[in-house]
């Protein structure tokens, strides 16, 4: 393949999808629920999560799908991870506002009910909700024959926090230290583009994967397939940001030693650019890439840009800490992310993401 | 057309999606939050919400989607009314534990963005957030070409209640009134068996609708089309049925005189045996019939039964209050619905639902 491939060829257009976003964000008014009681909007910038008052407490809510790598999984007939997905694509929103995730609910929708998906589909979320530590509250599963043609997944997930802590983004500062935790690979949500390379490479999912999987902490088969690698579940921070937050509420009083979180998916780290709207990003010293983004890249000749808007790179959340607490605050994170690492700082030349690798820059989200 | 048609030959499989869903729940654990701990479940019959604990309050949450109806929005390109819809499925589930609705998300999956469908969809979210008085605490639009066709449409609602508030179903005895709030029409969910009866009538949706549409307090164009009548916006009940809780809580101290409610969607009557495991339910003065079930029943020669078991036919929401209240409840109640009617009561004839057409009977949901 000699044509760089990019998102929008992979048929999802940003753009497009931006301003259709724009438009219906722009038919929302303002809640009629008053300020003070249960139910009121709380501003906070980002987005991650929508929050609203509820007495001492906020509570958070985030709606996302699995997205296309559905499409892998039901093509290969292994629904062993969409779950895991769904239920991390939500609550790793959660945790950026800095809530604990207690609840979820899951919305299927399929042209025809299978028991055996819908059981594995059940196995997996009951995975999901034991990584998250959350309720199912609930769940509905819908025939539209008519509307869709396999398999959609998507979920909302209830979290909730103490009114004085939200992580707001109004903290970070010049100097604070950038802590990133692993991803575990693809994640969910930008599968677009990798299905592309695959098909355009005229690859089956259940190939044997062609290229060396080995990478840390994730479990893959002795002689895994294309599918089982880029169906590899979304990592779940919950244990590692909630059992954060708490310690430092424990030990310290408060969570304001971390100034902002952030989850890598979608837009790569351009993501970051939605924590502040005037401090700049520097990484220096990024993860290390899983090999499946690498051979994604040359197989698509897609440009290193190209690859950090869309994917997240090895990386699945940042946190941004007050320097001085930085070293404590890895030390206590690489208990339950071993590959956890600093891996650059926020400075003042502008809202801007730059990186080691000089090609990487970004601007806008 | 000689036939009679059901539910099933419309292409929706009530017993297949009944294993399908038990497969799911069947894979599903308890939770693994504690309880007394925010997040922990509660147990509740019917299961029209899903309950969590709180502090001094519960939080309940409901997932629901607009279903097939959105393909005549989307065949006559009106989505005036189905974020309405979407937004009734969900909050009208948490009225019948007792809670308040505060918040929703919505879920959006399309082939492919559009401004001008977002944007109506907004409005129609926003106009919806009015009408429920919750805040729209955030949303997904999903594009998904190789899985749906064409727009799908969910959400998830949050509400919340006091600890001693909840209506379980527990206090319900004989005796008990049952008194009905009007629907607007088909409201949502159950439109495969009305789509099929118009598809084989070679009838288009923008047909002037062949039949009287006058029915009490709903708005239509002078002129309407089959699609006006099929898309009016299913009816909202926050304002009712919070109204008439909090005018409880006031001047009583508390709901108890309301020991259920429920939600008359997909299973039409057969809903109230959700509320009670041995209680049965009579329907003597059952509501006025909207003109479409009539003449949707005739074209297709659907039975009664069917009719029944399928849509709601004119009957919203149940509310089974106390005997020597009922009289009270209902003249607070006509103050936002004035067509609402004592409609028949419970007994101890064994767990079934009888009515003064002795052709209807259910005896399971």
């Amino acid at each position: 393949m000699s044509d760089p491939m990019d998102y929008a060829s992979s048929g999802v257009d940003i753009d497009l999808e931006g301003s259709a976003v724009a438009s219906l964000i722009g038919s929302l008014q303002r809640s009629t629920r008053k300020a003070g009681t249960p139910g009121a909007p709380v501003d906070l910038p980002g987005g991650f999560g929508g929050l609203i008052e509820f007495g001492d407490h906020l509570l958070a809510m985030a709606t996302d799908g699995v997205g296309s790598k559905l499409q892998i999984a039901t093509a290969v007939k292994n629904w062993d991870s969409v779950g895991i997905d769904c239920m991390a694509m939500n609550v790793n929103d959660l945790l950026c506002v800095g809530a604990e995730p207690i609840a979820f609910v899951d919305y299927i929708a399929v042209p025809k009910p299978d028991p055996e998906v819908h059981a594995a589909v059940g196995a997996s979320l009951a995975k999901a909700c034991e990584l998250a530590n959350v309720t199912l509250a609930g769940g509905e599963t819908a025939s539209l024959p008519g509307i869709v043609t396999e398999l959609d997944l998507s979920g909302t997930a209830l979290g909730f926090l103490d009114k004085d802590s939200a992580i707001t983004g109004e903290q970070l500062k010049s100097g604070d230290v950038l802590i990133g935790l692993p991803s575990s690979g693809i994640h969910s949500n930008v599968f677009s583009l990798g299905r592309n390379i695959v098909t355009s490479m005229g690859l089956s999912y259940i190939d044997p994967c062609p290229f060396e999987t080995a990478f840390t902490s994730r479990m893959l088969p002795l002689k895994p397939t294309l599918a089982d690698v880029l169906l590899i579940p979304t990592r779940i921070y919950c244990t590692t940001v909630v059992g954060l937050l708490n310690h430092l509420k424990e030990s310290q009083g408060s969570v304001h030693a971390v100034h902002g979180i952030a989850h890598i998916t979608g837009g790569g780290l351009s993501n970051l650019l939605r924590l502040h709207d005037k401090l700049g990003w520097h990484i220096d010293r990024p993860m290390s890439i899983p090999p499946e983004f690498t051979w994604l890249q040359n197989q698509g000749n897609v440009t290193d840009l190209e690859m950090h808007r869309t994917f997240n790179m090895g990386l699945g959340m940042v946190l941004a800490v007050e320097k001085e607490q930085a070293d404590s605050i890895l030390e206590f994170v690489q208990q339950y992310e071993p590959a956890a690492a600093i891996i650059g700082y926020v400075n003042d030349n502008g809202r801007k993401v730059t990186h080691a690798n000089p090609k990487i820059l970004f601007e806008h989200y």
